[in-house]
Formats: structure tokens, C-alpha cells, sequence
């Protein structure tokens, strides 16, 4: 980890600074009403999980360009997730991949993570690769497929994956399958779909009391023609058929072209299934690029029915949130650092909608002034406040600017062995 | 109407040659164990229920090119919907829509209808305009709309229609509705959804027993940030709320880019709610192209989970049909006829395929041939099959041709008042 | 107009909000190494163009929903460009529709809009729609169409704008065609190109030497299956083909889903021939919505587009600025004034970006540095800027709540007669 | 290579079939005025080059499912295309990927090639993923990079590509490029196009006289926010830039949602650079999939484009053919088979279109017989005519079944060494 010493020198360089344009926004907020130190409270109470994937340098079918200093194994992207932690002081708990990170420990790495603070969110199941030693291929299909014996495999896998999970301490599975097919005529539309439910049911089956089931959908790739759990209808079904445990999970980038997400998050709080997110953004497809990074309005409308929805059930809505993100380009750290920052700039901003004149506005059908309520919260430079909210949490005033202070890649770089055989591991 | 003569001696002319053709098609078929007899009678058995707002020229919102001899009426309409029946055998039933062609004596149009051989099938109500001497304005949306009193007014509209339909010999109505918003903020999306159902429901207590209300989805368009049905798995969501006497109706354009419109389809016929169709097809958005023009193999892909379904439930399984396309540049009687050839060759496509072979590869994954298998019965020239179901029904061997041989728009020109004082009808 | 008076006061009573809140922001900017007053004249410098079109209530095809008050001639349009310049100083120009908007007496238009301080930016024609009394129809096209004599006309028409437009000032002509075809046949996809280009040529022949020709491209509608000019590189080739005058126009809303707007600006630029922009904003098409209300980080990444070939060409880069959108729900004035706000801030935003820096990261390829060189000039609440720009030329610090307090609505929905008759006007 | 007495005898159980259904459509097609013999001259003399790259497996990001018996080396790949072309006559030339299927010795592998009667098309550079070896990394752009070095080893990477060409008998280099941007900011959209631009300068200079130089876009992936060259339109540009030996290649897949490519290619031959051709298919992006299995229509529409550019230009028209898929779950000797029977029912279809009578309905506007000219010649079962021409330069009536009655694959499975550290390789 970083020596906290850089830190708080780093932010002690920086404070006054801060201090500066804080109080100006305190100011302004004030002046519009707010509740500043509630909307600082609830800002500093957020907090997103780590994906383990996403520590390690990613890539497309084209390539994939490793960076210097990338952890080689589990124990290694604790370590580099601990310090995005450390900077951010908001992303206490990381989701597992299996088999991608599985513990050979599992007790063992659970301890390690709770010395960095860290505990574990979703565990992750994966039946769209072949593993080495894997009895059936995975090539036409898991869950879904027409041949009993892979369906059994495959459910196994997933039982595997919530045993681990309980040893880990997380609470909740995410399936996401790649089922589907590439040419019409390829498999049944129907029978295939049939199917997953049946092995769905299996795997709920197994579920402990107190776990969740979290459906993600994804409209294609690597299936090119149909994916079986193609969008948040076929996800929502399959949850309502489960029972009260199984949900729906949005992966923000897992959209058709022109796809309203905020009203797809809005439909599933409304069914009570919005189970939670992997957060990302995306131009073309699911291209997991940095959170906010392509349509931040869209990530703080987003937000914006989160909050709403907060304020109408209270604690009671609570969905899972995490990161999927594929770092091609950028280092992880630094990418997830910048994710963390986006999220919390994006919920900062939903906080300060003026919700009594934003309702009243949208009864009277003002739809300038309507409109009005969201822009001038988004429009509002939150920076600071999220800064404050990070420094009360002892993470860094300017935690990219103190990551390259502190070195710690280029240390990592001379002690890690390399990393270049790692395949590309992306969802 | 055409005069019969007129079709006799078109189809006298061709006789020969259908009859070859026939013959050559069924050879072949019979040597790939098609009992073809069996085929030409569901072929036969299809019909598709027309719009009465496709039979006048239709516009865009820049603008609009009426023809000559457009029927400026209800009652001209009837008169061309006759003949479109008459030409293809497999039109006997009119959708209306309420208030553009409201009859002033629904029981005088029903009698009227039915000595041209017509029926009625879904009415349509229309929210999305407002109407001379209305009291309150759609313009904020009707069934969703923030005011007891503007949904008041829709819903009573909709009953309004449901009686309509009643004394006409309907036994369902279609909800296609506008309500949405057109920038961030404008409406709650989940509010707005919460009270489209509240007004569902109350249509739905209207509705008479033997009656099927249908919810028509759309993404965009009038609504251009978000509408309120936008998609099937909101029109699921209502319809199971409803009861079991709603369920969804897909038209083929109201879909975002590259959706599977087929899955679409299957996904509805699992949940049991797929009530019906408004075929058309599209290249962009709601474009409201003649069916089967852009896309051919999509609508055979339809139909092919169609037929598949069809076989698995019998008779219980009888999704409503009815064309809904906009005629900006094609004479509407010609684009009808050309749409029912279409529609009949895409079912008689489907007709073809190999249902065991079919499955059998499917369950082998052996996907060139499950493949081979669709394509196969697409590539088959069927349009024989076509000819013979339509003349077995007294039709025209070639609709198009008669048609323009019988010289019934230039009649009609001669006959009919101006109608270019017509608005912009479409859907 | 409305009294100077209420926006005096209307502007006193937030003066001492406002200046606290630039001064702030002053320091903050100069902390950062900003010039603000450089920054202050290059916004308060920026001007955009009004068109006629839109100062009434647009529509769609399924409907149009007028509001009270509307300008039913241009000679109201006026009055109501004159509110939207004086509240904002920043749209001293209008772009005239030929018919829509066509003058009586162009140069006593143009009298009457010097004594608003108005005057004229690029006309546009239309062959999207017939004309009474037109000899010819556009059903089938027009600078495109097949027959000679249609083309002829078309062109007649393009030279009859032009000759108005220089009675009114104006130094350019925006040429956006609804030529194309619904059907694969309808028309061959090169000679129906090539008719134009010729059509073109003769239009360019008549362009009087200090006049630019503007080519606007669009995908889709109303042509459904093919546009004419359907993409920049079409509009490309045509303004290379007719000369150094013709240039491309960019309307925001004329791209396929997730094209990259500001690459297509990019390339324009390295072609020489970007003339300028249609502003609005979109979620699906040719929305014509508020521009920055969907996709604001697109709208600042386009104008950063802008001030990046401003700083390398100086003053010879010189696009024509206009907006082009529909007002279907939103007062018109209003929604103007609100576009405005947007478009400024989006500049002021661009003109925040720390160029040399975004250089120096850009060439290390520091892909985190240099990405976060935009995110923190469009992180910057800018809105005191803009004020400070409108207050400099005398418009109002908050133009909405002015013009409401000034009830200029109400006022003119007493005196105006009803505007319902109106058809529905949008591009 | 397959026993010629398989095929033979293959063909012989399918003779009697197979002359009956030609000559029924002969009467058919010779009652409609085509001279079939001319169509099927036409028809033979089409050919397509094979992928190197696609005869083994493909795969995606999230995995790869080799299949047994692939080919491990390019000797091997040799031995299946061989099989292709044996089966469809009509696959006499390989396009090469360099360095994926580099050669030791070139004009062996050229010796190798002719005695299985193969030579080789158009050779492709790769500067998209980084080679053990490589003195700079092409994670940041090639031909584009900011840095000269990297930029210059791209540049030397083409030239060697060339030679390699050279020896191999080719005459056209094809440059698909990854270059591009992730994020907003992270390149000047610029400035990356004129260094891309100076590169290709330098190819070109080194291009030999009798070369070509295709110029492949692709609108996003893997740069997912700004691909360089990502349409037609900066194709073109780069095209006309660099000389008459420079031309634009489309890859049917490489376009955004709702791209008109039949258009893209009009305009493109219009321009006088529409240098060839990847085909295959897509839903949702470069899905690569079988030509002619998503969207057949649209295939038949390009042909057709051809087809109408052939009878302008005649020879001097001669597009570069080639096919780029990605077999992920088929196997790749089927799949090819079966694309180039698509491919060549898709011409033979366009081959069917009356085009006088296409010209005189379009010059009258007669939009539903024009579109029926295309329906017609679409709808017509070509399957014979396909199969006349395989036969008569020896290839298979039916490829597929006799490809499975050689027992190719197994007998290449139980040869060749396992394929499975194949890394992914697809296009």
C-alpha cells in the first residue's frame, strides 16, 4: 500500500486550496437551500465494489497491450485494490471471479483482505470459456444448453461459486451468461430460454437464505444473432419466476443502440427487482470504458432515480453496486481511482436536486423549469464536495496526483514479475 | 368494387403458366416430403386484418403528397378495403381507428361491411391529438398525464371506443400511446408508468368479456427522451397487472436499432401474452414500410417462430394480425396487396421448414445444418403457393396486375372528391 | 419587446449573487493559470442564429399541440427574435424558411429588422413540401428527380431564395434536401445522386460571389430507405464538386446512432469545407431537441472542436452558427433562450480546456492526463461566465425568470390572434 | 485434398435432381426474356478470395472453442483452402495475413499454392496487436502514433508486407487499421488523421506500380471512442489523397446500426474508389458472421449495385472480393462453403433483375413496380443455377453434404497435432 505519510502530505499541500472552494460551494448551496452537511453524509456513505478482473490490464479479440507492474495473481490485486481504497476511501469490498480469481484458500484470502480493510461483494460465475480439465465445452451454450450433462456442469460450477462466496463472506452471485446463439435457425428461441430458467431454478435452489441472485442481461456479444438473457424483460422474468431472491443486475454498457438506461433502472425499481449495477459507459457496445467518461448526464439520471427512489423506500432499496470495467489503455489503478471520482461527482450532483420543486414542476407540466431542476444540479461543480467527503474518510484530496506521487507503480513494476502471459480476462 | 370479369380474365391469362409453375414447386416439394396439400391449406387459412387509416396516402411531418382518388370517407374505405380483399382473398377485416374514422351509425358501417364480405377487428383509440371541442389538452400525455382530470378524459375516450367497437363486431382494442417526455426531467418515469396503469385498469374493468385489450409498444417517437410503454418488457409489466385478457402487441418497427424482433416475439409467446401484430417494416425507426421490403428474412423469421408455436399450442394460440403502414409514395391499395403477397410468401416460407430436422439439429448443435434448415425454406420460390391459396379464394393470381388492368384508382379519380384537404394520417 | 426596465431590475435584484459567485470562480480560474478576461470577451463574443421556424410550436406527424400566444407571420416571429436577443445579446441574426416565412417586401423586412437590431442570416429552401399552385410536384424529389422539368423548378426555386436572401442581407443559402427513396428500386442510388450534383451546380452557378451554399446532410426521414445526402462524405463530395463557396452544414441530429459527431466536425475542418452547424440536440433522430439537454459532454467535446481550429486558423475559420430546432412542448422563447445558455456554456466550457497541456498529454499519449483535461473544463460550473457575457451586452443574468416576470407570453396571447391553424413547421 | 471420385459420385446421386430443377427454372427464367446461359457464364466467372485467418476457429474476447483437426500452420490452411475451391470452384486465391500466416519462404509457399491451383490476393498488414520482438508497442496508435518511431515501424511493417506480396504473386495490400482513441481527449481527432495520412504516404510511395492500396474503415473495436478511419467518408479522403492507386475496401460489417451499405458502395463507385470488398454478415457490429445470413436481402442489394456498376463500366470495373469471417462456432470449411454459396446466390440473383425495365419504372416514379423488379429477381430460387455453375467448373452440387461424406475433417482431425494454443485470430 501507499505510505499514508505521501497522503497526507500530498493533501496537505492541497488544503488550503480546498478549503477555499469548498466554502464557496457551501456558500452557494446554502444560499439555495441545501443541506450541505446531509448531502456530505450521504456522499461520504457511498461506497462501489472492485471488480478483481478489472485490476489487471484488459484487452479486445484484437490484442491486449500489459502494462508494466500488473498483478500476476489474487493476492497482488488485493493489494493494488487496497490502495484504490486507500485513495478513494470508498471501495471497501471487491467482487471475485471465478475461476479467473479463485482462492486456493478462500478462509485464508478473506483474512488477507480484512488486513487491507477489504471484504468481498458478488462472487462472479463464468461458463463462457472452457477451463483447462472441464469435462463438456461450453462452445454451444451452459445453462441454456440442450444437453443435460452441460447443464449439470454448469450448475455445479455455479454451486462452486456460491460455496466459495460463503467462505469469502459475499452475499450475493452475479450470473451473467454468454448462452446464445450466432446464426438464426441455430437454436430454439424459446427452448433455449426454457431451459436456462430450469438451471436457474437448480442454482436458486442452492442459494443460502440470506444470498441474492443477480441476473445480468447483455443484448449480444459473444452471441452475435440471439443472447438468451438479451435485456432487462427476459432478465425480469426469469427473477420473478426464481422468487424474492433473484434480481435483475444493470451493467450500464449492456444496451442496444439509443436505449433509455435510467428508464430501464426506473421499470425494475418499479417491478422491485433492480438488483444492482456494474458501472461503466459505453459509445458502440458493451466496451466498458471509464464510468462517465462518454454520457455523464446519463450517469447522473441515473443516479438521479437512484436518489429518488432512496428517498421513497429508504434502506429498504439497497442495490448492489460495482464496477465492470475493462482497462485497455489506461492503468487500473489510476482507471478505477477516476471511476470512483466520476460515481461520486455524478451522485454529488443527484443530491442536490431540489426534489419538492422538481415534483411540483413535473405535476404542473413546466417542463423548462422541470428540466431546469436536473441541469442546475448537474451543471453545479461538485468537486470539492466529493474531495471533502474523501478527506473525512482519510483518502487522498487529489488521489491521481498522489498515486503518481507515491510511485507505487513503478515500485510494483521493479518487484512483480511480469505480467505479459495473462490472458485477457474482460467482461 | 373490381368488376369479377375483370379478375377472371386476368387470371385466365396467367392460368397456364401458374399452373406449370405449380406443378415444378410441387414436385420438388414432395421429393422433400412436404405434403403440400396440408401447406396450401394453412396458407389458405391466413388472413391479416387492415387498417382503415393505410387506405389514404399518408405523410411524414414535413409533409404530405396525396394522390389521386383517395378515399376522402369511411365509407370509400370500405370500398377499397373490398378490393383489396377481393384481389387477395385474405382481407377480411377492417381495423378502425376512433375518432379518424368514427361512424356516425356503427351498426348502419357494420351492415354496410358486411355486404362487401368485411368484418371489423381491433379498434384503435387515438390520445395522441387533440379533437375539436375536446376539454382537455394531450399535450402533456393522457393516460399517464399528471391530472386526474386529463386521464379521466382518456379513459372515458377508450371506453368510448370499446362501445364503438361492440356495435362494429369487435372484440378488442389496441393502445398504442404517445405519453412520454421529451427531455430529462420532464415527467417521472416511474410516477408517469404508476398512473398509465392506474388508467389501464380502469379501461380494463370497461372491458367486456369476451374482448382482448392489446398494448402496443414503442420506443420513440412522438416522446423523444422516454415513453412511457417504450418497450415489451414494459407492455409485459402492464398486461400482467391487467389480467389475463390483455396482453402485448409487437409492430415490427417499434424497435430500437438492431433488437431481434423475433426473440422479441418468442419471449412474448413464453410469458402467454403475445396478442397480436402490426406488420410493417423499417429501416431506421417507425418508418412504416411495406412489410417484408427491407428485412424479407426477419419476417420470415417471424413467422417461423410463428409456425413453431402454432404447432406446440394449437388453435389456443391465435395472435391477432393486422397491418399498420404509412403509404407516402405507393398507391395504398397496391402497397396493401403487395403487403398480403409478402406477408403469404414469408408464412408459406415458414410453412416449408423441417420442424423435426430442424430440432434435431438444433439439439445436436449442429449449426450449419439448423441453419441450412431456415435457409433452405426461405430460398424456396413459394410465390406459386401464393398464387394457388389466393385463387383458391377467388383472388387475383396477380393482384398487382389486375389491378392496374381493372383501372379502379383512375375510376375513382373520376369519381371521388378532391381529398387533399385530408391531414396527415399515420401511425 | 419587454421593458429594459424589467430586466434592469430583474438583473439588479441577482447582482450581488452573482458577482460573489464570478468573483469565486474568478479565483479559482486564476489559480489555474486562466486569463478570464480573454476568456470573458471570446464568450461574450459568440453569437448564434435564430431560424424562423422555430419560434412557433413544432409537431410531429402524430400531432401538433400549439400554445397560446404564438406568432402567427414573420412579422411577429420578429418581435419574439427580439425578446430571445435582448435577454440573451447573443442572437442578433434569423435564418429565413422559404415559403414558410417568405416576405411581402424583403427589403421592408429587413428595415423592420434593423429597428430590433436584427438582421439576416443564411435562407433556407424548401422542396420537402408542395406548394399551391406549384406546377410540379416534389413527391418523388426534387434536385434529385428524374423528370427535368421537376428539377427545373427546384432549381427556379433555389435561385428565387437566393434573390430574396440578398434583399435581406443575407450571404447564405442552407440547402437541406428530403430527396430519397422509401424502397430498394425506388430510384438508382447513383444517378439519383448524380441529378442532383447537376441540379446543384446550376444553383451554384446563380450563388452571388460573396455567398456561401451550406449542404446539409441526414440520413433518414422523410426518406425511409435511402437520403440523397445521406452522410458528411456525400455532402463532401458534392461541395467539392461544386466549388470553394459550397460547404458542409452539420445539423447535430442527422446521424446514425452513436456516430461521433465531433470526429465528423473534425474531419470537415481538415476538409476545408466545414460551413457551419445546426444546433439541437437528439436521443433517437432528428429529435430537434433543446441542444445540450441529452448529450451536453458531446456538445462541449463538439464546440472544444471549435476553439481548437479557432486557435490554429484565427479568424478565417469562421462557421455559420445557427439553431435548428422544434419546439413541441416548450414556449419557444423560452426554449431558445435556455438553447442558448446551453450552447455558451458548452464554449465557455471549451474555452476553459488548458490547451498546451492537453497537447503535452496527448503526445505522451498519458491517455488518464490528458482526458482529464476536458473533464475538468467541463467539471467547471461556468454558468457565472455566461451571465457575466449577457450582462456585458445588456441581457438578463437569469433570462427565464426575466421573461417570465415580464409576462411577455401572457401579453402576447392577448393581443395575437390564435395561431392554431398554423401547420406544422420543423426541420 | 477430397477424393475427386467422392465429389463425383456425390454429384451423380444428386444429377437427376438436380437437371430436373434446371431445367424447370430454365423454362421459367426463359419465359421472363433472360438468356440463362449468359447468366450462368456470368455466374461461373465469379470468384472470392479466402481469409488465411479464417480457416481455423475464431473467437471473441470472452473466449475461443477451437474444434478438432484445425489447421495449426499455413501449410495446413493451404490443404483446406484447397478443399474449398475443390468443392465450390470458385475460391482460387488466398488473402494473406502478415504475420499471423507469414512465410518462411514465400515463393515456396507461392509453388506450394499453384499446385493445389491457388495463388494469393491482396496481403494484410497488422499493426494492431504487438509481435514478441517488436521494438515499440502499437498500444497507442501505429500509423497514427504521435511518435515518429512508432509511426516508422509501421510504415517499414507495410513495406515489408509489400515484398512479401511481391513474392507471393499478389498485387494489392489491404490496411485495416486499430488506430484510434478510447476516450474523449486522448487524441487530437486532428491531428491523428494527418499523421495517419503521412504514413500512408510513405506506403504508398513504396507501393509497386501494378499494386493497389485498399483502405479498410470501421467505425469502433477495438478503439471505442474514435477509430481513425472509421467511415467511407475518411476512406475516401485518404484515397483521393494518396493517389490513383488507392482505393476504398468495405467490409459489410464495419458500419454503424442502420447503415444503408448498399448505398456506401454507390457512392463509392460514383467517386471512382470502390477498391473491394470483406463479406460477411452482422447484427450488431464487425460480427463477422456468414455472408448472407443475417441480412440476404441486403447482400442481394449490394450485388446488385454491382452488377449495375458492371454493365456501366464493364471490365474496368473489378472490385477486389474477398470474404472476412470469424467461424467461432462453425466449422470453417462449412462455413466458407456455405458464404460462397450465399455469395453466388446473391449475384445470381442480381444477375436476374431486368434492368431496362428497372430503368423505366424508376424514370417514371412507378415505385412499387421498380421495387417489384428488385422482389422479383430477389424471390426467384437461384439454388440451380448456383449449383449449374459449381458443377461446371467441377466443384459440388451439394458442397456441404459431400464435404461431410469425405470425412475431411475427421481424417484432418486424426492427423494434424491439437490447434488448441491457437491464439484467437480473427478480423
Amino acid at each position: 500500500m501507499i505510505d499514508p505519510e505521501v497522503i497526507r502530505k500530498s493533501n496537505q499541500a492541497r488544503l488550503e486550496e480546498h478549503q477555499s472552494d469548498l466554502s464557496g460551494l457551501k456558500r452557494q448551496l446554502r444560499r439555495a437551500g441545501h443541506n450541505v452537511d446531509a448531502v456530505l453524509d450521504e456522499l461520504a456513505a457511498f461506497d462501489v465494489a472492485l471488480p478483481s478482473w478489472a485490476l489487471g490490464t484488459g484487452g479486445t479479440r484484437f490484442g491486449r497491450f500489459p502494462g508494466p507492474g500488473e498483478p500476476a495473481n489474487i493476492g497482488e490485486k488485493l493489494e493494488d485494490a487496497a490502495v484504490v481504497h486507500q485513495l478513494t476511501g470508498s471501495t471497501p469490498r471487491i467482487s471475485l471471479h471465478i475461476p479467473w480469481d479463485e482462492p486456493d484458500d478462500p478462509a485464508q484470502l478473506r483474512h488477507q483482505a480484512a488486513e487491507f480493510g477489504l471484504s468481498f461483494d458478488a462472487v462472479n460465475s463464468n461458463t463462457f470459456q472452457d477451463q483447462p480439465g472441464q469435462q463438456h465445452s461450453y462452445k454451444f451454450g451452459s445453462l441454456c444448453h440442450s444437453d443435460a450433462q452441460v447443464r449439470r456442469q454448469a450448475i455445479r460450477h455455479h454451486e462452486h461459486v456460491i460455496r466459495v462466496g460463503q467462505e469469502l463472506g459475499s452475499t450475493a452471485i452475479t450470473v451473467w451468461l454468454a448462452d446464445g446463439s450466432n446464426f438464426p435457425g441455430q437454436s430454439s428461441l424459446r427452448k433455449s430460454f426454457d431451459r436456462t430458467l430450469a438451471s436457474l431454478h437448480d442454482v436458486y435452489a442452492q442459494l443460502p437464505a440470506d444470498w441474492q441472485l443477480l441476473i445480468e442481461h447483455k443484448p449480444f456479444e459473444p452471441a452475435f444473432y440471439a443472447t438468451v438473457v438479451q435485456d432487462w424483460g427476459s432478465s425480469l422474468m426469469l427473477a420473478q419466476a426464481l422468487g424474492p431472491r433473484a434480481s435483475c443486475l444493470v451493467d450500464l454498457g449492456h444496451h442496444l443502440p439509443n436505449t433509455n438506461v435510467e428508464q430501464v433502472v426506473a421499470r425494475l425499481i418499479t417491478a422491485g427487482r433492480l438488483g444492482g449495477f456494474h458501472f461503466n459507459d459505453s459509445s458502440y457496445g458493451d466496451d466498458d470504458l471509464t464510468a462517465g467518461s462518454i454520457r455523464p448526464y446519463q450517469l447522473f439520471l441515473i443516479f438521479n432515480e437512484l436518489v429518488d427512489a432512496r428517498r421513497e423506500f429508504g434502506t429498504r432499496f439497497r442495490p448492489v453496486c460495482m464496477i465492470d470495467q475493462s482497462h485497455n489503455l489506461k492503468d487500473p489503478i489510476e482507471a478505477l481511482v477516476m471511476t470512483v471520482d466520476n460515481l461520486q461527482q455524478a451522485y454529488a450532483n443527484a443530491l442536490l436536486v431540489d426534489r419538492p420543486a422538481l415534483e411540483h414542476y413535473q405535476t404542473d407540466n413546466d417542463v423548462i423549469m422541470a428540466e431546469h431542476q436536473l441541469q442546475r444540479a448537474f451543471q453545479t461543480d461538485v468537486r470539492p464536495l466529493v474531495r471533502e467527503a474523501r478527506r473525512r474518510k482519510s483518502g487522498a484530496l487529489h488521489p491521481l496526483a498522489t498515486f503518481r506521487e507515491a510511485g507505487y507503480r513503478q515500485s510494483a513494476a521493479s518487484t512483480r514479475r511480469s505480467a505479459s502471459y495473462l490472458p485477457p480476462q474482460s467482461l
